[in-house]
């Protein structure tokens, strides 16, 4: 009932709403910022309230991540049920994906990847990883292979991110799909309409077929029955996906399945969106190399790009910042920093500061550009580390048979 | 521009026409007869001509088979060009295939297989026979493991037609697709808009996505590169399907979309449907169990269905019959005899003789019972010597180094 009624607020806000939020589109109202209080409303999601974020930290023993601490991962649904499970000492899996669409990634993209990794560290879980080759090949208009060869591309940056080979699984979709796979694909599929997709996700008739055909794909990874080689006979497994937003709608139409099929609903940890150098009007877009940090960014490009782009909060002159001080609502330098700066003290000493006017624009950038330098340098030195033998470690289908330890 | 328009006539005809043919539905105006020149005219398919059934038969140095000779195989595209092509000394693989939806075939079930295995034998070229479980499992709403065990049964039928194992695949969509197959699937699915399967099968917003997602399937079998373990290397093959008119939808989307993808279109040699035990208004239908004699049927339940339910085209009584003789055009019995007596003099005979009122219903219903009983109880005996082990050899993906001998 809840949830019919928050598809059908969905299915509307796709017609009366400025705000558009699906997987392929996040735009604001009038160009403004995403109102996520109003998606969390219309989603049918939960916000992440502190208690949640306590309760994480006693379970685990070790402090937060900063995206928790931060808000950064601020919505959730059934996140509450993944920690009472594992309370009974229940395990369970985490999956989450990347579409490789381009060649590198920039540090939106890694948001979800920092924090995974985080999540299988902290509750010591296996991870499965899918990337969506086929999607990207469709979507983009991007030929099998050349699909294909972004996905291992990117494979080698999200290994960099330091996860746990173990008890982690990286996988192609055209690689992959198939058997216990493809059987959970056609069980999704006979339980969605065609009307239910173009509800959720917008499609036309001018769409093609293979638009329409994917959603299942990227709904069977919630179900450990997708991943015999894994998890065959625990079919009861719980799945947490942690990701942006914007994915929320293939695991609404997932939930809505999942019990039908005789499978826990996923449960999700939804973060915002990285925002743009330019503004936090949605997200960065692959079409401007201007608008984000890659990683493959040299420093010089990094220092470029923040003194240049990020947009910063601070007065027009000197005078004027030392009497109001900064607009922190609108300043692109200090929301980087509440990203990746991991000392909470020195990012409240800078926002105070830099708040009231006794710090300058140019000092903020100067502290972020070395943040991002030291990051992206040590993403690329893990990155030049990760051997073509690795990549075939993590994508390989083989038992995981100490994924629980 | 032919295609286009003759699949503007298609879409048409969903609306205008009482005459229905699809892969899901067959029916003739008013309850009357299909009416195949029409069906020929709307599809954009060219009927048989006997010069062909003759180039048929100097190129294969045999009598061309029974449903070559009487026009059972009626209509075809690009028929000529396979044998253009095998003329020069060019191959050609051949692809059919069958919806497992039941425990026990009909003798119209066999008709496609009985005439593949001639093909197979005539040209000795390597054949694959897809066993829709997928489709059944979403339309018939079966489970998956139901939707495989009918497979698997329906594999020893086939099987039972007298297949050679050193040139045929048979594989279920369940456990094949996959690899190069699922590549094929993303690629052609790419090509074909929602609006556009909405014109050629007829599908509407309430029918599941896994329908609309179900073309591309039956569709890449006849692409080479979708079998890499018979086909490596040979993506100019060219691909002959066999198969009953109401098809032709599938394999028009895919001539469609095959050049764009760089594969050869496939040449497609359809038949009629055959006729209920009741009349001929249509194809059979497996919710009558009297409409159908069955391969499992035994001798009593032959002679019982043909003396108890095929329409006879004879007078109401002998007198009659005697002056004006038997309607052939309804007249069941002398249909079936045209599919499955394999002397031609005899059924000249027959139906001169039946037809001019010298030879009684009774007499023909009882030839046509010995026929019948005959060829089921040969079907039955191949049957049971088919092992699992054989099956386990048809389904194997491997490499079938004689294919082309």
């Amino acid at each position: 009932m809840e949830k019919a009624e928050a598809e059908r607020k969905v299915e509307e806000s796709v017609v009366e709403d400025d705000q558009v939020v699906n997987p392929w589109q996040v735009s604001a109202k009038d160009g403004g910022k995403i109102d996520y209080d109003k998606l969390i409303d219309k989603f049918g999601c939960q916000r992440l309230q502190p208690s949640l974020v306590d309760r994480v930290q006693r379970l685990t023993s070790r402090p937060p991540h900063v995206f928790l601490r931060r808000g950064v991962f601020f919505a959730h649904r059934d996140f509450e049920e993944i920690l009472n499970a594992y309370e009974r000492g229940e395990k369970f899996y985490l999956y989450t994906g990347r579409g490789p669409s381009s060649e590198a990634l920039h540090l939106g993209h890694l948001v979800p990847f920092m924090f995974t990794k985080y999540l299988q560290d902290a509750f010591k879980v296996p991870l499965v990883i899918q990337l969506t080759d086929d999607e990207k090949c469709m979507w983009k208009n991007l030929s099998v292979e050349e699909s294909q060869r972004l996905a291992r591309e990117n494979a080698k940056d999200i290994i960099a991110c330091g996860f746990d080979v173990s008890k982690t699984f990286i996988f192609s979709d055209f690689d992959y799909i198939g058997g216990a796979f493809y059987k959970n694909m056609v069980k999704v599929a006979k339980c969605v309409t065609y009307n239910k997709v173009v509800g959720i996700f917008g499609f036309t008739g001018e769409d093609h077929i293979g638009k329409v055909s994917f959603p299942p794909v990227q709904a069977v990874p919630s179900f450990p029955s997708s991943f015999p080689h894994l998890f065959s006979g625990k079919d009861d497994l719980r799945c947490l996906i942690p990701c942006a937003i914007d994915q929320d709608p293939y695991f609404r139409m997932t939930r809505d399945v999942a019990p039908r099929l005789g499978y826990h609903k996923p449960a999700l940890i939804e973060s915002s969106f990285f925002p743009a150098l330019q503004g936090e009007t949605g997200k960065m877009s692959a079409s401007d190399p201007n608008s984000a940090i890659y990683v493959t960014d040299s420093a010089k490009d990094i220092k470029n790009k923040i003194n240049k782009y990020a947009f910063s909060g601070g007065q027009d002159s000197i005078e004027k910042h030392r009497l109001y001080g900064a607009n922190l609502e609108v300043d692109i330098p200090t929301k980087y920093l509440n990203f990746f700066l991991d000392d909470d003290a020195e990012l409240e000493h800078i926002t105070k500061e830099y708040g009231a006017g006794r710090m300058l624009t140019g000092e903020v950038k100067q502290r972020l550009i070395q943040v991002l330098t030291e990051m992206v340098e040590r993403h690329r030195r893990a990155r030049a580390a990760v051997t073509d033998e690795m990549v075939d470690a993590f994508m390989a289908v083989r038992p995981l048979p100490n994924m629980f330890d």
